[in-house]
């Protein structure tokens, strides 16, 4: 079975979320089948690479907060966190661009360690002191701590192109699966979770993709397969 | 899109197919949103590792054809291979255990390495005069090959256990989904084509995959999500 997460290293609820599938995946009978797969959705794809900006005023510029209506939603967010055992600063946050995180991601996938990656930049954006909108050599450290070559890294992220349109590619499948806000969870493209719903709704949402029979329109010709009885021989030249 | 193909190193349509699929996906337009997964399924899962066999005995013990019909059988699949580009000893080629190649597959997959090792192993069992049946270390040079650190491959061989459930999952899903022949194409679980087809069968397979709109049942409840328009905030202790 597979699941696709789409998410923004920006977002808290994805952060929040994750803690909670990761729960319901542990307790998931089947858990060695299930496949994660992480999208890219841009929380704020329109800010600009390097703009980054502190997210308490962020909150109150975008969005209207008075700056104790800001600290009180991160308070919010950091009181749901630390009840998954989650570290989250609730003061001294940036914000910015994850476009270029959201590339990392993909070509983290490539190398297998794109699970390792998102769980370093969750942390390293909600719990850790350094920002990680500094720069590429703050991501660039991440990504080698996740297991990928540092300098293939720095390449990837010293290349604007480099996995661009696959994070343009996630965020048009998330539109057309209806998902307009994230953490967005789909498994096996046949069942989709928004939120950070609790353990036991993915649980649910687990056991019911689990259980559910795929059922595929089945396309067959005149192909030649082999099976335990051997393979097929179409009459010589049929295919020439 | 994905594409879920499942494959035995030692089916010789799977090989033809597999030129003849990617013919159809190097002519389709969205080849880049195109992700390929290949699938573990075993043709003599009876058979020991290391009983292996010349290819045109096998043919004539297991299923009783006079060495005239084997050859002619292998000449006509080698006819097939050749029409698409593909080298293919008609003589000389031996049969034995895949196993050890699918779970190797496996551990390729985790490293981003997957769909180079089955081509490598495709050409070493089909086109090559060394046998893929010899032993560990001509898979841990294929291994190397195709990016894999060699040593890191030739522990995957050396423990029967590693990968083994993935390789048996496979065998299951493919069960479940109803294949009992390979090659057999899954396109985003909803589509599923049966053997070696014509390169315009896939062609057409894969537009009418990717003109399918999914349709996800939707689990949503009180999880929380962050969009464009900022973080749902919870009143304060509700998740505590």
């Amino acid at each position: 079975m597979r699941v696709e997460i789409w998410s923004d290293i920006a977002c808290p609820w994805c952060y929040v979320g994750k803690a909670r599938f990761e729960k319901a995946l542990a307790g998931f009978p089947h858990r060695d089948r299930v496949e994660v797969v992480h999208r890219s959705f841009e929380l704020d794809p329109g800010r600009a690479k390097g703009d980054s900006a502190p997210v308490l005023d962020m909150l109150g510029k975008k969005y209207g907060l008075t700056p104790q209506q800001a600290q009180d939603a991160e308070n919010n967010i950091g009181a749901n966190a630390g009840a998954e055992g989650l570290a989250y600063r609730t003061e001294g946050r940036d914000h910015g661009n994850t476009f270029d995180m959201h590339r990392l991601l993909h070509f983290a996938r490539e190398q297998g360690r794109q699970d390792e990656l998102i769980g370093l930049l969750y942390r390293a954006n909600f719990a850790d002191e350094q920002s990680v909108f500094e720069g590429d050599e703050r991501l660039v450290e991440l990504a080698a701590e996740a297991g990928l070559d540092a300098a293939a890294a720095r390449e990837v992220l010293a290349d604007p192109a480099a996995y661009a349109d696959d994070v343009r590619a996630d965020e048009r499948e998330a539109a057309e699966l209806g998902a307009n806000g994230v953490p967005f969870y789909v498994l096996d493209r046949a069942f989709g979770v928004s939120g950070a719903q609790p353990v036991e709704v993915f649980a649910q949402a687990l056991g019911q993709a689990w259980d559910a029979k795929p059922r595929l329109a089945t396309i067959s010709g005149e192909g030649e397969v082999c099976g335990p009885e051997g393979c097929e021989v179409p009459q010589a030249g049929h295919r020439a």
